[in-house]
């Protein structure tokens, strides 16, 4: 049974995921897709980083482009509930010979670099500088209106470590892929803290590599919109897959890639996760209706590509079995 | 019985109400509004003039603003089938010792200045210059996302002596309000040529007085946004009713005041009333879900205040009778 | 240059597309889908016939299917402007040697039975019953929230000579397709009557045959709904293509096949093209986004399948050119 | 300063608002309202007892509704976050000298009933029946397509008291009103759990009495829609306040009376809180947009009316202070 009951005191408090440091070759690039097509907000520009943030987020940044030889993630960042907690975190990782380290970072507090058992960097923090809240200034809200930052997705060589990792920190199970084995073995995991679907989720497949990150709308028609704005102003070729409704998590998705071949998804509508006793669901990976409701296969760049951790070498992944992919 | 069937074959062809052309004191703050917060489209700015179209119009414009010591409605355009019909216009108003001439307008073809019977000055014409559709350049969609014009909305002294003379022309009905008098009189009416509720509404009152113009959106949600943009960003005294829906029409509206006090509707989900057999909607004054299907009465601004025509006497009403005012 | 300047005095006066007669093979698998998935209304019943509409819709029927031994598409029924009309109507049919008889229709006035040049079958009409409008009781809208029938859409072997026959009749061409040949040949129209971009399309193809009849919806919202029922309650395998945007017409678009692989296009989001003077739209067979603005291609049943006219011979199309096809 | 930190380590985990039980004196008067009108599912049904859900829920029941021979509130439902934490609950109650029993209670496991400080009846709860999810059975979606329960609001005669009480018990505040006083007293309260603006609020005013209880819907069409249902299904007196914005958590809302007189929200939109440190957002009573961000007042029955707990007298509001009321 590879699914295990929900860790409700865990070692060290993570309140949610909070942020993604991305490398990218041009920032005005970069800028141009970000801010003018989908329409986040630029806290800050430098002449090497681009800081960005949905409408409702207060902390500075929840998306760091950093200008780069080649695409690349450096940072899953993750919010702490206390300073404490940020302590404890330390020991933590310590204590498993993972690394730890307290680097300066911009516009940050106290931050702690590490990096999970398979080696994706890790950024744990508490305090971050604040910036004024746009949600109740409408006239700002462009492009896609994105509110803020959801999730990250991840490529693993072995599900089930990475899950039975992040349990063990607290992250609660809400749906899972398995494959037709007997016994039947983890393909894919949403994981969450803060209370819906998922703050992290894991994909069977060559990594670690960053799948994606997630932004969240407050509706479906914000990201229709933004299909008609992609369409018709030259980022046409950007979107990778849908609008639709995935069959997991009920979330109505848009992915898009940016100028440097991240994946973006535009995220709505999944559901209230905080319950302690909270069942996950339960998918079986040739289920037709799971990766969307109504039926569309993903394309097979989709499954296949992914942006590497800068550093961290890939291994295959565990699993052979695959899903249904569009021809 | 004061409603009469459909004219099929009327003397000269309108198409539809086309264009306003309004008099404003500050052009810089009518552009504030027009195009900076409701997302409207400048085709061309001149010292004294802006003109503006909504995201699907290719006709150069629909809203002409001019440069003037006050505010006054001075045209109320109407788009012709042909030249041909352009003169049978002119024969027919000539015909009636009404005003008869043709100035140079800019931007349109050959126009004929007139008057209806009650004075209200109408612009007719074949030809407009063209602009370039941006229904679907959807980057430059803002604000309220206005796609059209959709009609003109007039108090009247004598909605029996309005609607007859447009009912000649071909205006169509599809709804209207009586009195509880016997016999019950006409006390406001919906008439249309391009097949949805309205081209050209009357209401009785202090007339002639140009009540609004509306413009139409393609759903509700662009104008609860408009809403919360205008609130938000400096507006909000320039909110006067809604959003809400009519019980006439079926429209989703909101009534907003322009720098000046000229009333624009932003207006959506009206119906398809192409059918010469279409039975029009009677509706009585005391109603309540006639103004506002949900209940909510029209503040008192809404029954007194309007634009006066340019040089256009105005006459008190013919009835006495009083709709549901909020208090 | 195959096409032409609109006729705006036609031999007699189509208002719109207002009907469809369909034969189907189970009248209760019929009302499961159309009635209880869709949430069209049943105005009547009969052992033999069901009798739908829109919420909107004050006509007795928009469409009628009626038991058969097998799928079939009986009759394009198209609304004239009066009983002269009519009376045009046969008196111009028959000139051309076309078929022309009165007979006995349900729920309808007198009815002139006919055919086009490609024998397409044809049912005009002035007066049929009327049933209470349903647009106010929004307890009643339910699936899709059909408003009402939008449009009818053909194969035709000659695209060049179903345009003719139509454009003499009135109809104007909103939007085109033309191959790449020189001088280059009409590849599929979009031609109206009741003022948005289509009452009535053609593309080439094994015909004639209807490919789709078309419903609208007040918003995208309505088709996005319509998706998640029909993937979750049995109707998955009857979605065909989208939901999407097309190029042409700028509609939100699903297409859906009824038990009887009839095919529905749920449609919203076009716009006005009354204007006379109203310049067609020009795209090319291999313009991406012609079909689908944000570039997926539609799937080969979309291009190959469609319902036979009862009785009409087919024959092959005269252009041989290929849209892009989705492998 | 009446304000304090949020306390991370309460006594006892409180998950979230679960549900909400009341006295109705005609379940089908009930049911025709809560079922056949807003949509809410029906999980069970017995002669005395209506028990509701939304379609995202797993848990039994969100709304209780309890033959009684008048309206009345007699709990406020809260999760638990495991058996443990329901015995320290229990513990920390009776220390108080706070009422603590355990009753059978239909579905749901072990429950204590207990007050507080103020008087208002709680029930604490870790497990309940499980029913089905209806979030992806879409056809069952009716209504407002309601999906959870969100909120809970209350009259307290002593807003400090109520904020302290609760605050304690690890309820973070969000947002909140004071006045004009020097120093400034606390006049309303928005606090939370789950990570939303709230799970309970506290209003100035006689009290202890239920103001309302907020249901979340995924957008604000499902709010429009609901309002044009009720308008038109012989519901229209019901509808109190709105649709519209809250200044206060960004809401889209709309308020409505149940046939007893106790009040619902609709309610979406707004934002996720769960850092710790998030800045509460301070109000002042006399900001116009703090209780509709477009302006509009509350009608003077928002602010009079209330529902009380079955057996708890009342007492005058601490504060005389009053807010913008409509005339």
């Amino acid at each position: 049974m590879p699914v295990r009951p929900p860790v409700l005191d865990p070692p060290f408090r993570i309140v949610r995921a909070s942020h993604i440091e991305l490398g990218v070759r041009d920032l005005a690039r970069s800028r141009a897709f970000y801010v003018d097509c989908l329409g986040l907000l630029a806290t800050n520009e430098t002449a090497d980083a681009l800081y960005l943030r949905g409408v409702e987020e207060r902390n500075h940044h929840s998306i760091v482009l950093r200008k780069a030889r080649g695409p690349a993630a450096t940072a899953l960042g993750f919010k702490l509930a206390s300073e404490d907690d940020l302590d404890r975190a330390a020991a933590w990782f310590g204590a498993r010979n993972l690394p730890v380290s307290f680097p300066e970072v911009p516009y940050q507090g106290r931050t702690l670099r590490t990096a999970d058992a398979l080696g994706m960097p890790l950024e744990l923090y508490f305090k971050m500088d604040q910036a004024p809240s746009m949600l109740q200034r409408y006239a700002a809200h462009q492009g896609a209106r994105i509110q803020r930052i959801d999730h990250l997705n991840c490529f693993t060589p072995d599900v089930q470590a990475s899950y039975d990792f992040y349990a063990d920190l607290g992250f609660r199970l809400t749906e899972y892929t398995e494959t037709e084995d007997t016994p039947a073995k983890l393909w894919a995991v949403w994981m969450h803290r803060k209370g819906n679907v998922h703050d992290l989720a894991f994909t069977n497949g060559l990594g670690p590599r960053l799948h994606h990150f997630g932004v969240w709308t407050a509706g479906a028609l914000d990201i229709l919109h933004i299909c008609d704005v992609m369409a018709t102003s030259g980022w046409l070729a950007n979107m990778e897959r849908g609008p639709g409704r995935h069959g997991i998590s009920n979330a109505f998705f848009l992915y898009v890639r940016d100028p440097d071949g991240h994946r973006i998804e535009l995220f709505t509508s999944d559901y209230l996760t905080v319950d302690p006793d909270l069942e996950p669901i339960r998918w079986t990976l040739r289920d037709p209706q799971r990766q969307t409701l109504w039926g569309h296969p993903a394309p097979k760049s989709w499954f296949d590509e992914g942006t590497e951790f800068a550093g961290v070498p890939l291994r295959e992944p565990a699993l052979a079995a695959q899903p249904i992919v569009a021809r």
